[in-house]
């Protein structure tokens, strides 16, 4: 995933109404006016938020089906997580270092003259 | 965390600038000029990026120091993290159902008459 698909990604999600969207996608695909019901928005207003999620991947719509349903893609958030999974680690090491460290310097056998 | 610190956390992750400096924070704490010397920005234009993430609660910034070192902090990228877990859990329980039910359906002694 490239910076600016990441960017767009965490963006997206950046927004209580389109996490909504995908707390509900991700119990199963839904059409536009099942998205709508629970938010008293206009459709107009939820396909805004749908084109977001749509463009940085988090969601497909089918071009088939007549009532296009949205279905969650799960690339882009495990790409979001990714990306904070790795800087926990990074944090994680540092203080399993510094914890070595210590006790290096408590040991006098291991520790530099 | 409430909604909008998670807004505001997705929203200061939306920037490579931004994830940048958490990458090198997750090394170790580091303090304004040692952050801005790999960007090639000016100390404000860094210091306004510390502020969005001291906002949201991503960094902490000490009181005390002289030079004000910046420190991950991560309480704010655990509940982002948690966030789309959530998710990712909801869509494979989801999956596992399916599963459980095209197993029903193709056995002729559980399937329902």
């Amino acid at each position: 995933m490239t910076t600016a698909q990441l960017d767009a990604t965490f963006l997206a999600l950046a927004d209580p109404t389109r996490r909504a969207i995908i707390d509900r996608l991700a119990l199963g695909d839904a059409t536009v006016n099942e998205l709508a019901e629970p938010f008293a928005m206009t459709l107009p207003a939820v396909s805004k938020h749908l084109k977001v999620l749509e463009r940085c991947g988090l969601i497909s719509r089918s071009r088939r089906a007549q009532f296009r349903p949205c279905r969650l893609e799960t690339a882009a958030l495990d790409a979001a997580e990714s990306w904070i999974e790795e800087n926990r680690r990074l944090w994680s090491d540092r203080f399993d270092k510094l914890d070595s460290h210590l006790r290096d310097i408590q040991d006098p056998e291991e520790a530099p003259q």
